[in-house]
Formats: C-alpha cells, sequence, structure tokens
C-alpha cells in the first residue's frame, strides 16, 4: 500500500529483501503509529529477534519474513561444500521457527522455500532457488489477499458503515491485509464507505495499527473504545462486521482471533448484522476437531496493567501504568468465535459458510 | 471504608466537611491510583470547580459535595439581613448546580437543604439548619448504600466469581458504593469470592478507581480489558455480574450506564449468567416514557484517542496519546440496557425485576 513520506506517497510493503546487501528489511511496527522507520535485519538471527520482538506481527507478515530470513541464511553461506551448507541451514531454520514458536505461517512459508530448494545441486543453485522461493511465498501473499478483496468488496455497499477488530490490515501480511482487502477493493471501485476501529484493547492494534493505515489510504475511519460498538449496532450506525483470524478450524468452521472478537459476533448476531471473517489459505487448520483444543495464549499482565502511548510532542512511544500498582490482571490474547455467529469466510477461493469448509476442503487446500 | 496511609487503615469518605475551617474536603480521584491526596475546598465556587473537574464524581458523591457546598456557602454569609442572605444563597445554589448540569443529584441534595432550612428565622439558624441538613444528606447516602448491600449480599453464593464494570464503588458515593455494597457485605459475612474489575476505556475507572478500592479492602480481584469477559464467560469462569447506573427509567427498567455495559448483559443473558444493577432510589427517574429519550453524552475525543498513565516510578500521571494522530474517534459514555436483559434491580428497599419498578412506585420514592 502507500505511505506519506516527506508528503508524497509511496508504494511499501511491509516486509521486502534487499538481495544486493542480502538484508531483510521490516516496516518496525512498535513505533507505528508514532513513527515510520523501515529497518534493515542484516543477518537471519536479526530477523528471527524481529519476529520475537514483534517489530514485524501478522500471520502473512511473520511468514515472509520466515522465509527471507532462510533465504538470508541460505546466501550468506560462503563455501561450496553441500554439507556444511545443509547443516548451516539446519541451524537458521531453526533459529527462525522458535522465533515464535506458536505460528504456523513460517513453518510453512519455510518448507516452501526447502522445497523449492531440492531443484539445486550446487551450493550456489540452491541459494538463488531460496531466494526465489521466498520472493514467491510474499507475492503470493499478495495475491492471496487481493483474492479476498475481489469476493470481500461485493458485501460492502455504498455508504455502509463497517466495523474491524484488531489489526488484520497490509501490515499483518506483506501488502492489502486480509479484513482490510475488501475495504481497499471497494475504495478502488468507486465506493464510499465508513470505518469504525475497535481501539482493540490490551495492545491497541485498531487504534494504532488499522487507524494509521487506513489514514494512509485515505480510508473514512474513526477509532472507538471497545466497549462502545454495542451502542453503535443499537443506534443502527453499523451495517457490517470484517474480521481477520488467527486460526480457522476447517473441520467446525470456529475462529479464534484477537481477544473481544466473539463479543462483536455475539453482539452482531441480536442486531442481524452479518459477520464476516477474512483469511488466506494458511490461517485454515484442517488437524483440530475443537475449538476448545486451540490453546489461548495468556500474555503478560503488563499490558493490560498499561499502556504504550507518546507523550504530547514526542514520538517515541513509553509505556506508562494506567491500573492501581498493587492490583493485578488476566490477559487473555485470543478467543474463539462458534460457527453460528458467523455469516461467511472471506477466501481467495469465494466466501464460504463456516459449516461449508470441510466439504470444500479440496478447493481450500486441504492435501488430506 | 479504610484508606491505608503509611501502613494503617484509617476510615475515609469520599466527601467530608470541616466544620471548623468551612472547607469541604475531596478525595482528588484524578489522581488515582497514583497518589491519594484529599483537597480541601476553601469555598463553595472551588466545591463546584472540583465537580466540574471531576476531582468528585459519581451521583452520590456529587450529591453531597453540592449538599456541603451549599452549607459552605452559607456558613459564610455574614451579617443578619435575611433578605441579602437569601440572595446570597440563590447564587450559591446556581453556581454549584451549574457545575455539572446534566446530574440530577446535586439538585435533589441542595432542595433537601434549602427545604430544611425553611424551619429557621434568623440567618444563624438557617445556617445550622443547612449544615444539618447537608450532613444528612451525606449519611442518608451512606445508610442507602449499606441497605444496597444487605440485599445484594444475599446473591453472592461462596467461591463466586463476579464481574463489575466501571466504578459504581464507594468513590462514587460517599462510602460503600452501589455495586460494590454487595461485595464489602458479602466480605463482612465472611464469604470468599473474586472480582473481574472490566478496565473500562475509555477513562478505565475500573482500572483505576474499581481496583484501588478493592485492593484497599483486601478483596480478591484481577482486572481485564473490557475484550475479555466474553471469553471469560465462555469458559465458565463468571459467575454473577453487579453494575451500577446513571439512571434507570422507573417506567420501563431501563437502565443507562457507562459505555459497555450494555455489551456485558448481552454477553451474560447468552451465558445464563445473572446480571444485576445496584441503585439508590435517587437514580430512578420516574419521568422518562423509553429509554431513546436518555441522552447520551459523546465526550471529549481525546479520552479514546489517548489514555492518562503515570510514567515508571512516576505519582502524577501525564496524558500519552495511543492512536493514530491523524484519526478521530467517537466516544459515547453510555449506554442503555433493555430490561430484558437485567435479572434485577438491586435498591435500598429490596430488589426488583425492571418491569416491576413501577407498581412498586410508592415504595420506592415516587411521589406521584
Amino acid at each position: 500500500m502507500n505511505v506519506f513520506l516527506r508528503g508524497r506517497a509511496r508504494p511499501c510493503r511491509t516486509v521486502t529483501f534487499d538481495a544486493a546487501r542480502n538484508e531483510v528489511r521490516l516496516i518496525e511496527q512498535r513505533l507505528l503509529p508514532h513513527r515510520f522507520q523501515i529497518v534493515a535485519m542484516p543477518d537471519f538471527r536479526a530477523t528471527a529477534r524481529a519476529i520475537t520482538q514483534m517489530v514485524v506481527r501478522g500471520a502473512g507478515a511473520i511468514g515472509a519474513a520466515a522465509a527471507y530470513g532462510l533465504a538470508q541464511g541460505a546466501l550468506a553461506f560462503r563455501g561450496n561444500d553441500p554439507a556444511r551448507f545443509s547443516a548451516r541451514l539446519d541451524l537458521v531454520y531453526q533459529t527462525l521457527r522458535a522465533a515464535r514458536p506458536t505460528a504456523v505461517d513460517p513453518v510453512n512459508a519455510m518448507d516452501a522455500v526447502v522445497r523449492a530448494m531440492r531443484a539445486g545441486t550446487t551450493v550456489a543453485e540452491q541459494q538463488a532457488l531460496a531466494l526465489a522461493a521466498a520472493e514467491e511465498f510474499a507475492n503470493d501473499d499478495v495475491r492471496h489477499c487481493a483474492a479476498i478483496g475481489r469476493h470481500g468488496e461485493k458485501l460492502i455497499r455504498p455508504g455502509a458503515n463497517i466495523l474491524t477488530h484488531c489489526n488484520a490490515g497490509w501490515l499483518a501480511f506483506v501488502d492489502i491485509g486480509s479484513a482490510t482487502a475488501p475495504l481497499y477493493a471497494a475504495q478502488k471501485a468507486g465506493k464510499k464507505f465508513r470505518v469504525f476501529c475497535d481501539e482493540t484493547r490490551p495492545r491497541c492494534q485498531g487504534a494504532t495499527l488499522t487507524a494509521w493505515e487506513l489514514a494512509g489510504q485515505r480510508i473514512s475511519h474513526q477509532i472507538i473504545s471497545d466497549n462502545a460498538a454495542g451502542h453503535f449496532m443499537q443506534r443502527g450506525e453499523i451495517d457490517l462486521v470484517i474480521v481477520g483470524a488467527d486460526r480457522v478450524l476447517g473441520r467446525t468452521g470456529e475462529v479464534a482471533n484477537k481477544i473481544g472478537t466473539y463479543t462483536k459476533a455475539v453482539l452482531a448476531l441480536r442486531h442481524d448484522i452479518p459477520f464476516y471473517v477474512a483469511i488466506p489459505l494458511s490461517t485454515l487448520d484442517w488437524n483440530l476437531r475443537s475449538g476448545r483444543a486451540i490453546p489461548i495464549e495468556e500474555r503478560d499482565e503488563a499490558e493490560v496493567l498499561g499502556v504504550w502511548g507518546a507523550a504530547p510532542g514526542r514520538k517515541e512511544p513509553m509505556w506508562v501504568r494506567i491500573a492501581n500498582p498493587s492490583s493485578g490482571a488476566r490477559n487473555p490474547a485470543f478467543d474463539v468465535t462458534p460457527p453460528e455467529l458467523i455469516t461467511g469466510i472471506i477466501t481467495p477461493e469465494g466466501i464460504f459458510q463456516p459449516g461449508a469448509l470441510w466439504k470444500n476442503r479440496r478447493l481450500l487446500g486441504h492435501g488430506g
């Protein structure tokens, strides 16, 4: 998407690779929205650290970062010995895999790179194939998000008021995003509409990342507290909800996504408002048989007890304490929305009712 | 309730009057939870400013502050001329009334003081009656909250997990609070239970005030983001919801309360969790015929775009920006919960179904 730097719009991806310098380049997302900065990771260890420390986050984005990181590690190898190269590659793979152990996208992305490298015999051939495969993963991510946009755009009628939660935008992918893809496609189609961004406590990805994205693309939007959507639904001010997902169970249609998603789905049902989940195929989990089996990460209570913000006139955010110092917090990061609350799953292959994913599993990329 | 100062528990009311100095004394609530400070208002204008600037907030607390402020203005009058005294008193009344124009409690409280003063003839007599009536208003507020506690305590079974939203605690009244009254009564009765405090964005009264209160009273509690209650309900971790209210319609049973209350009521119904609203009689509105007629205040967007917090090691909170600087926000401060989502209204006169308020209106203090 475009980023406005010194008054000029420049196209920008979340994750790119500088082959001349052998660097993975990332938007430093922890500084947004206060400051826009591209940071260069000089080696695969730095790329892994950037994933762990959430310089880059979001399913597609960390997948691409891991794929590029693997290519980066391969390209840094000096020599011709295939056995030593292979050992080195294994170290790079394990380092990047351990950077975000619960995520499946980095593993899928790196496995694709490793498969592609098998076509080469010399170290140099394999290095070139690794880079090409990483680029292909990133380009596929962009194509898949564009396809989500083409399908989802049809749901947006002119004048619609659309609620989204958290950030499933281009910052979470290589470009375009999942939940935001229909918005960007509708904008291209000349439709006017308005977006409510849930703030999305505790990490506030709606107020920081999604609002920053939409402002950059000149999409009309307003931030609301997570408490306010119910009131706006009551008053008839929300017509459609689109969110992303961290995992969708292909067998049951259950959706794990950022904490608060379930609440919005319950409210949407009460008010007869369509509730859609937009995902690439890599978000589908064909193994788990119940949403109860999805592990819900409970994160550091400091995220709830305080927040990252910038003092007036400052561009560096700092953590400030909101809550009573002697009180603790619970901080579940995700919740699970059952299929009966979901109108449809928007995928690159079309829109499916959550209960129809399994019978369309071949189309949706399930090998088994 | 008790406040712990230098390691010692001292009983403390939210609003008191120092007759020797003719000062209204208030807890400076804008500094909580970072710092505890009692501030003295030297004259009625300062008392009015404290209401406007939210040094003191909450229905019962601003009612008592206004009643004391009126007595304070009366007591400051020097002379014996009843006509000049009356003119002065009118100025004091209007100043305090204008301090929070949408609230009804200051008006009711001051009207009670004015009625009591009619029994006196000399200025000195009326001054003494004003002070006595203000003290009576404050003491009645405490008695009413204690009665709410006696009725509400029966709803709390040992081991219960209770959710509350915003702050309807002793900081919002003269003492004890409305939604917190059943908690404090259950604690006195020796019951063990646990409280989830909704953070309550945007002003975070749950994370700041309610958590501070409960910590001071040694009640087991944890703060959660407003997004998390739905997840905990799904997992069976919440047994009971008790909230306060800003206005309850006696004719319909509709409840206006802090934004997000409606969402919690919708979730509670889905999970068959009892949802109670605790109020003194002064919160009942016998005039309005529909919740749609309740004006919903939309407050400054800065509350949503940022937050007040304290940097590590600091005791003075500051406002920090969370959100994208070029984005705006919507900030409705209240919402309206319909009676079908409410299990009961806990009042000083007992617990009533929301639809039964009107037929019990005499008992509940409706004169008409």
